[in-house]
């Protein structure tokens, strides 16, 4: 069984994903709900996101609609290019997409974007036929990505849902630019639900039909790609990068990224440094990280100049990030489809349209990422221990109280006072069925880094065992001491065998 | 100008919400964007209601998909009765809601659900036309309030965004209550968006499609209604009840409303008694706060007891939140439709399908509500002063930094220090441009509550201006005291006299 499945079994086990709408045989493919563990933890990367680089870097931080009308997209391009090709048997009627078809059937790997004859020459070359009941396949055609919302009465008004959240911080920037005095450069960022109609949404989280971003546009001016404040802060950190062709990662800094021309200016360098950084809060090791160089191919075609941020999983290296330097392409196709001036004015009256440089972050992504990388299993003589090493900002609850045995009154009544103790500043759970083995076991499975438990010997020394997940080592605590030794550990400053 | 107005103006003149997509004259209306001061006082309207309800009293919170299949809302009853009374001028097209239409034209108020042919018989007997050119209006039809998405290829999947977040929990409740040895009572919560195809949105977010809901539904067993662990806690606390029939508000304590069979249990006094301390946190006065009881024939068929949650404002008793005894129509209309066994399981084998009781709060309205309670004007010779004084924990910034004169380096060098000071622990605002008069009202605008000044005497003494925001009252501290003197003020433990 591969990692992959191993997450998303423990995921089932413990509620912490799972499909959507699963109790009706109708649910439509590729929705999941995030139960409580799942909502919590992926609550903490979105903190952890907003805390580290949002408010770290003085982004302003919006909350858009989620429907937008049909002119956003004919202006952003979505409407005509934002396609997946599809071919159809003329028996079976199934329908299947020709790209993907195409590489399972070849092995080889076909781009998303090729004109449409020329999947169907391939797919006449390679003699491929409709792989439920072998009739053949009609012509390839695009079939867009976007989900259409039926807005008032008989569709008066052609919306659609955000197939990506960034459309409104375009839009947006136009009021912020007028109303708040903004000065260039500034990012402006933004959490929450995207919906692409997939057609065979695949491998759970990774991609599915509705899905959680945290986007983030820096609007700047190209003449001053260079002028970056804290430059110097990262200009001597070394990013994990794979340049176009090659096959290998490099560490580069960011100093010498901006020296070899390898990127266009300190502020593509600067930012690819705050991810990576990112992503060390996240637990994911460097050796997992990389920034892929994207060829002018592959690359979206008002895009300049791409990395995608990969992160290594038993599924392969998986994209999670999308850092593109998007020129004034939005504004200006916004400008003209609107007709108003979205342009900067600068103090001196010079007017320009700002360059957007464009980290679009999948939630999910990074979500499934950091429990893969975090799920661990260990052998112990005859058993299996599962527990997700989580760092502990992103663990879904800080402890777990437990009383050794649940029929005795006077230990549970002082259990529930250490519970008591502790709720007021940390997520606590409180668990008192089953052995003590498996409560141990069902925390772990879930990341809470510590349980403590309550025991005979606790009501004549009024303390407590508080073990560690990562290493199960166990020590006494006084009960005076708790709040303070709790906080010691959930913020690292101790580990248990300091105590 | 109404005070609804003045919240709009400030809201638009700050960018603390918006129309959404606003540069395309196509945008559906009833759409909003938060700018970075409103999302971010959105968030901490949510982040309290997460610590002082979800998390005290451990309700176990979701997160659900927005898209679900028709046969969700087959069961739930949308389908059949989530409809709006509609009537079209015959001789332009022109669209209305019969109740409403009716209710302007004669005064009077119509309930949303009288059978169509009532609304037909009154609007024949008051001779009522089309407003805009005196057409005769076609008869009345039910127009479904849901917002279809089409997913898939044509259509092949029939689904709708969810018209409010709480069937998500009705159906996880299965797998949770499989998964997680739930014990009854249970709190699930949900934070999201919902959808509703609103013919008529109006009053910005307080009749919108788009919008958020906090909701909770909790599970219980009918015959243990009684037997609520805390309930001591709230015995003697008053609660502002409007009896059905009456017209006044009766301050009455939760015991009392057991005894006195207003209620059908604890469990409603208690809840009851958690909502109306969870809006004393946003700020909301007591006197300005009310439960109505709703009566047989305006709430839900399937609630056996309504109460609507009410906060006074400009534009009269705005309705935040939705308290229903739902008892077990939901769980019980899913297992029907699904036939899966949803029941709860008690551990001597005995079965039951919970109860239910529901907390469903609007999230606008209730940012609306906040906001219009801390809109303040003060005219102070020939000025006029607009603040926002919110409660420190929904502030969008706790602090700004000003250097008095901005082409002074050494003045803008120390005012950059003391921001990089607190920037670590506090949200803080940078602001260098325009008179200090200017940038203290736009920070009143905005709520934030505390404003600190860098100038000359600074530069000797080290010290700064702290200008509170209601009060206006400045105090010069030592910047070395500045972190510990912000906590006690951000935290409320001192106010800017005792300095």
């Amino acid at each position: 069984m591969s990692k992959y499945e191993d997450v998303v079994n423990l995921a089932l086990r413990r509620s912490i994903f799972f499909p959507s709408s699963e109790i009706y045989p109708s649910a439509p493919a590729g929705m999941f709900d995030y139960g409580p563990y799942g909502a919590s933890i992926k609550r903490k990367v979105v903190d952890i996101w907003r805390k580290e680089l949002v408010q770290k870097e003085n982004f302003l931080e919006i909350e858009g609609a989620q429907i937008m009308p049909v002119d956003v997209f004919k202006a952003s391009g979505h409407l005509k290019s934002f396609n997946d090709p599809i071919v159809k048997c003329s028996k079976c009627n199934s329908i299947y997409r020709a790209d993907k078809l195409l590489g399972e059937k070849t092995g080889k790997e076909f781009p998303e974007a090729m004109p449409v004859e020329e999947y169907d020459k391939e797919i006449k070359a390679n003699n491929i036929k409709c792989p439920k009941c072998k009739g053949s396949l009609n012509k390839t055609v695009l079939f867009n990505l976007m989900v259409k919302a039926e807005l008032g009465i008989k569709s008066m008004v052609d919306c659609f849902l955000r197939p990506e959240t960034c459309q409104s911080i375009f839009l947006d920037f136009s009021r912020l630019n007028k109303t708040m005095r903004i000065k260039l450069p500034v990012g402006i960022s933004q959490v929450g639900r995207s919906f692409r109609n997939e057609i065979s949404p695949r491998q759970t989280l990774l991609r599915s039909v509705e899905f959680s971003q945290m986007e983030t546009e820096i609007f700047f001016d190209p003449d001053k790609i260079d002028v970056i404040e804290n430059f110097d802060e990262v200009k001597d950190y070394e990013i994990s990068i794979q340049r176009q062709g090659s096959h290998g990662v490099e560490l580069i800094s960011a100093g010498k990224l901006v020296e070899d021309k390898i990127v266009s200016g300190k502020l593509v360098a600067y930012y690819l440094a705050r991810v990576q950084q990112l992503y060390e809060k996240y637990g994911i090791p460097l050796d997992s990280m990389r920034f892929r160089e994207v060829s002018k191919d592959d690359r979206a075609f008002y895009s300049k100049e791409t990395w995608d941020f990969e992160v290594k999983t038993s599924v392969g290296w998986l994209e999670l990030i999308a850092n593109n330097y998007r020129t004034d392409f939005d504004l200006k196709g916004h400008m003209q489809a609107s007709n108003q001036d979205m342009q900067y004015v600068y103090p001196d009256g010079k007017k320009l349209i700002p360059h957007v440089y464009e980290i679009s972050i999948g939630v999910d992504r990074t979500f499934y990422a950091v429990l893969e990388h975090s799920y661990k299993e260990e052998k112990k003589k005859d058993e299996k221990r599962i527990f997700l090493s989580l760092p502990s900002g992103l663990a879904p609850i800080s402890a777990a109280v437990f009383p050794l045995l649940s029929n005795k009154p006077e230990i549970v009544k002082k259990s529930k006072k250490v519970y008591d103790l502790l709720n007021s500043c940390y997520e606590v759970f409180f668990d008192s069925s089953g052995s003590i083995g498996k409560r141990y076991a069902r925390m772990d499975e879930i990341g809470c880094p510590f349980c403590i438990t309550i025991d005979f010997d606790s009501l004549e020394n009024d303390d407590v065992t508080i073990r560690e997940r990562d290493s199960t080592e166990q020590k006494r605590v006084k009960i005076k001491d708790l709040q303070n030794a709790l906080f010691m550990l959930v913020t690292g400053m101790k580990k248990i065998k300091d105590f």
